[in-house]
């Protein structure tokens, strides 16, 4: 029997999440799907900021690094981002970009292969990654005399051989939102002799992750995603605590010093993940993202992440079976993974025409998702997030109606539509 | 005829930069002489961060990257930078921090000396240089088989030779405040066959800067300090356009790419100074920044950095006279040079003893200066930095009566000022 309006209506009232949406600050007549690439406001941010800005900068000056506990930020906010991800208090800190994470983590777990004198050059890694973490492995396959080798999905597990230094994968991948399995992953690479690297970018905040739990060696992940940490907001980084003391990453900044005020000419890395520091903490930025991660620790109560999950998988499930019922004939094929285990917190589309429009023309409408164009090897994407934390089933609904709308009235032909811009 | 407070005041009513002092919140009853640590806050951070959070974060979504223009922010932010340090527009981005630019711009200055064959291998600096970038040159100089030279400022000119790949220092001393002269200095590179590396942390908006003028190779600079971006701000980074077609760093991020938005798994460097972004810019830190860089342009109808490097050089010599003429016989002892030529905008003071707890009871009597302690190559340091847009000549006046009363008082004696912070 197909779904209502009024089912969802009544899935929202018996939703134990739902009061966690009273902490975004969300627009009026907007349907937010585009939490996986910028989280929404918490409405905790604008006053946080202020206050750091007038009183802790403005009154507190150079005092405030102390006095406002700046210097403490990168671990204070890493140990609350560590609760989301399986990883224990010290072992994750808040640094940087996950592009400049990945080049340390990447580099460090080259670094360790090396010193164990591995003859292994292959960084593995699946073709439609983020590009950002190709680029990144191909700098550092260069440097290091290795080669990168980016395959389907599918094809990864019996490429792990003894040729792998080093399986670098997204967790979630951000075309299709198919979900790997860590664990499983980790333990292959580790039987071949591999060591196992997880961007968390599209998982953190939005899927269960026990970095700890599958032995992962190293782990970096997005601030401004599902952790609504603001535009840019700095990124994380985390290592397993078996690899601490043998830790070698080359951006070796005073803030990764194991006494950074003693200001000795001579560098000496801190303990543990603290090396992974580099330059002096993004202060305001840190600020807004641990208002982001507090919006998501707000649901530790109500069951944490499990619970998350668990709403974020139905309305993944719920969104993708409108999409088909309601706008069967139109077109549109499912790319996102049904099964509930391979999928992540996002339902990516495709069509063979006018994907790019049919985002436009949603948009205007007041719902938000976003378009990745394709190439001869991987198909235009039509891309929807869902963020448990703030999203309501009955948002699904009408999404999709206006998604029917756009489609039945050819609204995307529309010329206005047909502009792309810079960034979407 | 020695100076009375009475000078200093009509020194400051005939100073026709003082209006700008009027764009900053400075509090009450303090005389902040730490701006070469963290600047002031400018009066229009504080909303125009609230605007940026509120309507172009939480209205906007985003849809902000392209219209607020988050995505031309380090282009624009660096254009307006480069207009301090004498660079073309182009030819400068804002971006991550001082470390991470250092490490780009050292990479990218070994891979030309390499791609060029070169045999050389010593990367020179300052012993006394600021520790992160003598610590990134270790990094670099184990990857790159290359050996870091730290030396004293004195004997560098003569230490560079054939075997010099680069010249890497800090145009303004951290600890004494002395002016390396850029173009005798990159001049001295060049005719060795070296490329410098100019770190302009203590000197962007303090000191004039001509890096065209001075034909430098590759610069860095920081956003925090006189250019008053707030706690953590992104750096900035420019390389000479004689290099802009083989500019190679490791740190390739997408922001860097030549057309980030086609998603595209090969990299192809952006022309010019874009290849040195790395991932997504911090949109609220870099509109933060941009208020700090404009409280910097104000002086442009007023002079410009030539008027405030005028006062700037008056206040530390006034600074420096009254210490000497006022607490004569309290064992202080003048590090920064005397000669204008040599000062930059601060002036640092060493003591046999006490020069920690003198700072702290300073800073009780709300006059805001740093210590850096000493090791048995270099002093201890009273360091005391002077941004001229906005200090007062009274305020120096007050600072050393303070700093008098400190010392003739034994005030410093007190158990209360004997406790080390983590950070000073």
């Amino acid at each position: 029997m197909s779904l209502t309006r009024d089912d969802l209506v009544a899935m929202d009232a018996a939703d134990p999440l739902k009061r966690l949406r009273e902490q975004f600050a969300l627009p009026d007549g907007t349907i937010y799907l585009d939490g996986n690439s910028l989280g929404a406001l918490p409405k905790a941010t604008a006053a946080r900021l202020h206050r750091a800005v007038t009183d802790e900068w403005g009154r507190g000056l150079i005092g405030s690094w102390n006095h406002a506990g700046w210097i403490e930020l990168p671990r204070r906010v890493g140990d609350k981002i560590a609760r989301l991800v399986g990883a224990a208090p010290g072992e994750l800190v808040a640094a940087d970009s996950t592009s400049v994470n990945l080049y340390k983590v990447l580099a460090a777990a080259l670094a360790i292969q090396r010193n164990g004198r591995s003859e292994r050059r292959v960084i593995l890694s699946e073709r439609s990654n983020f590009p950002t973490d190709l680029y990144i492995a191909q700098s550092l396959a260069l440097q290091h005399g290795c080669e990168l080798r980016a395959l389907c999905a599918e094809d990864i597990p019996a490429a792990i051989d003894a040729h792998t230094a080093v399986l670098m994968l997204t967790h979630v991948n951000y075309r299709t939102g198919r979900l790997h399995d860590m664990a499983s992953l980790t333990r292959l690479a580790h039987d071949a002799g591999a060591l196992a690297i997880w961007d968390l970018a599209h998982s953190a905040g939005a899927v269960s992750v026990d970095l700890n739990g599958a032995q992962a060696d190293f782990a970096i992940g997005c601030g401004y995603k599902y952790l609504n940490g603001g535009p840019g907001a700095p990124a994380f980084v985390w290592a397993h605590a078996r690899h601490a003391a043998r830790l070698e990453q080359p951006l070796t900044g005073w803030m990764g010093h194991a006494t950074p005020f003693t200001f000795s000419p001579h560098y000496e890395p801190a303990p543990g993940i603290t090396r992974f520091l580099c330059g002096t903490p993004a202060v305001l930025a840190m600020l807004a993202l641990e208002c982001g991660v507090d919006t998501v620790l707000a649901a530790e109560p109500l069951g944490g992440m499990a619970a998350l999950r668990g709403k974020s998988l139905a309305m993944t499930r719920v969104f993708a079976e409108l999409v088909e019922s309601r706008c069967a004939g139109h077109g549109l094929e499912l790319v996102s993974p049904r099964d509930d285990a391979l999928r992540g917190s996002q339902v990516c589309l495709t069509r063979a025409e006018g994907g790019h429009a049919i985002v436009q023309a949603l948009i205007a409408r007041g719902v938000v998702g976003d378009f990745r164009a394709g190439d001869p090897q991987v198909s235009d994407i039509l891309r929807f997030g869902f963020t448990p934390l703030y999203l309501r089933f009955a948002d699904l609904w009408d999404a999709v109606e206006h998604l029917r709308a756009v489609l039945e009235r050819g609204e995307w032909r529309e010329a206005r539509f047909q502009h792309r811009a810079a960034v979407t």
